[in-house]
C-alpha cells in the first residue's frame, strides 16, 4: 500500500521501518528533522511536509500527545485537509478520548476513513514487530489495514466501532501497568527495609505469580534504582493517567488510585524525573522509607 | 516421614491430601470437628488433639489468622508444648511477622525447628499441588522439607534465613494482588460507563500484557460481578493487607497505596463484604461510579 | 454609581439589593427570566439584555462557572463588546484563574477595567451584607470599587495587583472549608459508631477549638444527617475543588487531600448528591461505617 | 485538696503549677529527673516516687503516651496498686481508647475512681489556665474534681459516663488539627508557588472565615516554614492519628484522610521530622512542589 507516516520517535521509526520491510510505499515525515535517515536507507521516502505525507492510501500517525497530534491533524497544511476522499487516518498515539471524537468527525465530514490503534509495547518490542495493537472503527476499515497491523505487531485487537473506546482502552491499560509499579515500589521499599534483598524478591514474584510483563519488564527497574534510560518516560506516562482520569471525570467515575498516581506522578516530575522512566514512580516509595531514591 | 497437619480449610485439606498420595504418615487435626472424612478416606489417621498431632518429625499448619495459629502454637496443649526436640514445625499461614518472630523464639528455646512457607495459590492449585511455596528459615531444615514443599507446591522459593521474611513477602504478595484488583475495579469500572463491554475487555487485557494470575484471575470475576462463592474470602484480605501495613508502620515505610487498599476493604467489609470473594473490592468502583455492585 | 448587575442567584440577588440599598442606580440582568421582581420593588431597573446592563459605570457579575461567566462576557452582545471604555468589570463569581487571565486580555485590549472579587459566605451573609471579599487588581480601580464592596461586605482584602490571584485565594478557601467537612465527616462516623451523642461532640468542638465558620456552620448539618435545602450545592464545591485542582495542576504542585476531596465530591454526585449542600460530603464516612447517610 | 500530680513535661509541669497556685497541696512526680524545681518554690512537695505520688485524694497523670502512662500506671509500685480505695486518678494524657477501658476496669476492681480528662491547648495555654478539657467518666467523680479542672482549664466539657469517650474525642480533635494543617499545607503550597504572599494569604485566611486556632496557630508557621522548637512534637502527632486510626479500625470505620495524614507523618519523621512541631506536616506540599520545606 502507498502509506505515510507521521511522527518518528523510538517508536514511530521502529513501527515505520517494519512497514517498509512488509514491502509498503512509505513516505515518511517527522516535525523535527533528521529522523529519517535509516528509514531511507531502508527504501522509505521522505516527505515534505505532512500535507506531502497526506497523499496516500492510509496515513498512520505516531505522536506524543495531544497537542503534537492536533497540530499535524488541523489546519490547511495538516493531514485532515490533504487526505484524499476514502483513504484511512490510522491514529495509533495515546491521546484523549476528546481529540479521538473530535478527529472521528473531521474525517467523517470530509470523506476519509478514521480508526484508532494504540499500542501496547516498548522501543524493543516495536522494533521485533511484537506490539499488541487496539483498534477500533469501522469493521471494514479495520479489515482494510490487518496487513498493515500485522506487520507492527504481534496481534491488533478489535474493542468496537467507536475510535475513541481503542483509546480508553489504551489509557486504562498503562493506567493499570503505572498501578502495578506502585504497588512494587511500595512492597519493594517494605521488604527492602526489612532486610530482603530486592533483586531476590523482584525474581520470586515474577517466577511464580506476577509473571507478566508490567511486573518482569518495572520489578527488575524498582529493585536497582535504574531508572535511566527512559524507554517511556515519566511526563508521558503521567500525561496517560491525567487523560484517564479527564475521561473519569467526564463520565463521573471516581478512580481515586489513579489520582493517588497523579499526584505521584506529578511530584516525581517536580522532583527531577522529566527525563526518567515511569518506572521512577516505583522508587518514591524507597524515597520516603529513607533509602536513595535511586 | 512421620507428619502432622494441623488445619483443615479449603486450602489445608487439599495441601494434606497431597501429603497422605505422596506416602506421608500423617496424622490430621481441625478444631472444628468433621473436617477429616475424606483425608481419612485417602489413608490419613485423625488427631484427637493439637497434643496429639504434634508427636511427629514434623508438623504442619495452615490456619486463618494470627489468633488461630497462637491457639494452637501456645499453652500447655499446644505445639510448642508437644512437639519433640528436633522435630520441625512448618508454619504455612498467612500470618504476622511480629507473631512469626514470636514462634522463632520459643521453637529454638524449646529445641525444636521452625521455618516458615506461606504459599500462593487458591485452593484448586493447592489440589492440584501446584501451589507456589515462599519459604525462609535454616537451610538445613528447609532441605529436610523438601519431599513435603515438593508434595504441596510446583516451585519452592527460599528468601533467607530469618523465617518472617517468608511471612513479609506473602503479604507483600497479597497487597500486590489487592491493588491490581482495585486497579483493575476501577478501569473496569470507566471503559464499562464508557460503552464497552467489560468481559471483552478483560480478555484483551489478559490475552496480552496482563497475563499473569492476578489478572486472569480476578479480572472476569469482577467483569461479571461475581463475588461468590469466596475461594479467597474478604476479611482474610482485609487482614493480610492490615498486616502488611504494621510492619511497614514498625519499619517507618508509609505506602500510601495500601492505605488506601484498607480503607476500601474496610468499607467492603462493612457493606456488606464479609462472604465475598477478595475480587469484591474490585466492585466498588462500579458502585461509585453508579452501576450496580455485582 | 450607575452600575449593571448580571446573575441573580441566591448570591447575587441579596447583593444587589445592597447595592441598591446604598443608594445606586443598579441595572440588574438574569439570563433566566422572572428573578428580578423583587430588586425592581426595591429600586432597581430591570435591563433587557446584557448588552443593556453594560451601559453604566461599572458591571459586577455573580455567576455559577466558567460557562455561565464566559457566555454573558464574551460574543457581540456580551459584556467587552458593550461595556463603555474606562468601566470596570467587577467579577465576583467563583471561577478558574485560566478564565481570570483571560477576562483580564480582553478587557484590557478593549480599554475596560476589570477586578476580581470573589466572596466567602452563604446567602444568608450576603443578605446581611456581611460577605468576605477578596480583591485582586489594580488598586486605583479597587480603590473606585470600595463603595460597592463596602456595601455588599464587610471586609475587602486585596491580595494583589493580578486578578487572578483573587480567584485561585478564593478557590483554595472552598478546598480548605471542604478539607473541613470531609475531616469533620469521618471524626463525626467514629465518635458516633462508639456511641457518643453526635450533636453534643460538635457543640464540644465549636464550643471550644473549632469556634470558626466552617466547623459551626456545616458541623451541626453532618452531626445531623441535614442536607437540604443547599445553600452551596455539591456540584458548585465540586467545581471549586476540580479548578483548584486545575491550576495545582498547571503549577505542578502536587495536592494530594484535594485529590481525596475531588474523588468523594464525584462519588456523592453520582450517588444523587446533585441537589445537596456540600456538607453532604461529610455524611459519606457514616454512610462508608454502617449509618444512615442522612 | 491533696494532690499527687505525675509527668512534668511542657505541659504536666504548667498544669501543675497551677494547681499549687490554686492552693492544693501537690506532691509532683517525674520519671526522668530535675523536672521538679521551679515547682518546689511555688510550694510543690516532690514524691519520690509513683507510689508515694499516689497517696492522695487524686491523682493526676499527664504523660506522653501508652507506653509511659502504662509503666506509671500497672505494677507493684504503680498507680493502681498504690492508690487509696475511694481516691480517683484523673487521666489527662492523649492515650488509646484501649488502655483507657483497661485503666477503668482496673481501677474498678481495685475500688478506685477513674476519670479522663484529656486537654486541648498548647504550653501557653496550660501556663495561662485556659487549656480545654474533654471530661468523661461517673458524673459525681466529675463533680467533685471540678477545682482541680477550674484551675487547669478555662471550661471543663462532659462528654459521658464512659472515660474512654473523653479519649477517643481528643483523638478525634487532633486528627481535625491534623487534617487542617495538612489542607493549609497545600493550599500555601498552590498560593504560594503561584505568586502569591504566602503570610498575607494566611492573615486573609484567619482575619475572615478560618478565625479559630489551627488555622491562627498553625497557618503562620506553614507561611514561614517555622516548625522548631516544637510545641507539640510530630511524633505525638502521629500517634494520636494512628491512635484514632486503631479506634477506627477496632469499630470498622473507612477514614481516608486520617490514613492520609498518617502516611504522611510517617513520611515525615523518616524525614528528620522527629524533633519538629506537628505543623511541618504542612511543609511537604510545599516541599513536593518544588520549594523549600523549611
Amino acid at each position: 500500500m502507498k502509506l505515510g507516516f507521521i511522527g518518528l520517535g523510538h517508536m514511530g521509526a521502529a513501527m515505520a521501518a517494519n512497514l517498509v520491510r512488509a514491502g509498503h510505499d512509505v513516505s515518511v515525515f517527522n516535525r523535527t528533522p533528521g529522523r529519517a535517515g535509516s528509514l531511507i536507507e531502508l527504501g522509505a521516502r521522505e516527505a515534505s511536509s505532512v500535507a506531502a505525507a497526506s497523499e496516500a492510501e492510509a496515513v498512520i500517525t505516531m505522536l506524543s500527545d495531544d497537542d503534537a497530534l492536533s497540530q499535524v491533524a488541523f489546519g490547511e497544511e495538516g493531514l485532515i485537509a490533504n487526505l484524499p476522499r476514502g483513504a484511512i487516518h490510522v491514529s495509533m498515539s495515546s491521546v484523549s478520548v476528546a481529540l479521538s471524537k473530535l478527529l472521528a468527525q473531521a474525517h467523517a465530514q470530509a470523506g476519509q476513513r478514521y480508526i484508532a490503534a494504540p499500542v501496547f509495547g516498548r522501543p524493543a518490542m516495536a522494533a521485533a514487530g511484537k506490539l499488541f495493537i487496539v483498534v477500533a472503527g469501522d469493521p471494514a476499515t479495520i479489515e482494510a489495514c490487518q496487513p498493515l497491523l500485522g506487520a507492527m505487531g504481534q496481534k491488533a485487537i478489535p474493542i468496537g466501532a467507536e475510535p475513541a473506546a481503542a483509546n480508553l482502552v489504551k489509557l486504562s491499560g498503562n493506567f493499570l501497568t503505572a498501578a502495578a509499579i506502585e504497588a512494587m515500589g511500595e512492597a519493594v521499599a517494605l521488604v527492602g527495609k526489612a532486610g530482603i534483598d530486592r533483586q531476590t524478591y523482584i525474581d520470586l514474584l515474577t517466577a511464580t505469580v506476577f509473571n507478566a510483563a508490567p511486573y518482569t519488564t518495572y520489578g527488575p527497574l524498582i529493585a536497582q534504582g535504574k531508572f535511566e534510560p527512559a524507554a517511556f518516560a515519566a511526563p508521558l506516562a503521567y500525561k496517560d493517567v491525567r487523560l484517564a482520569l479527564a475521561a473519569a471525570e467526564s463520565l463521573r467515575v471516581p478512580m481515586p488510585l489513579a489520582s493517588l498516581l497523579h499526584d505521584r506522578f506529578l511530584r516525581l516530575l517536580v522532583a527531577g524525573g522529566e527525563h526518567l522512566d515511569w518506572a521512577a514512580l516505583g522508587g518514591l516509595a524507597t524515597q520516603d522509607a529513607g533509602g536513595a531514591p535511586r
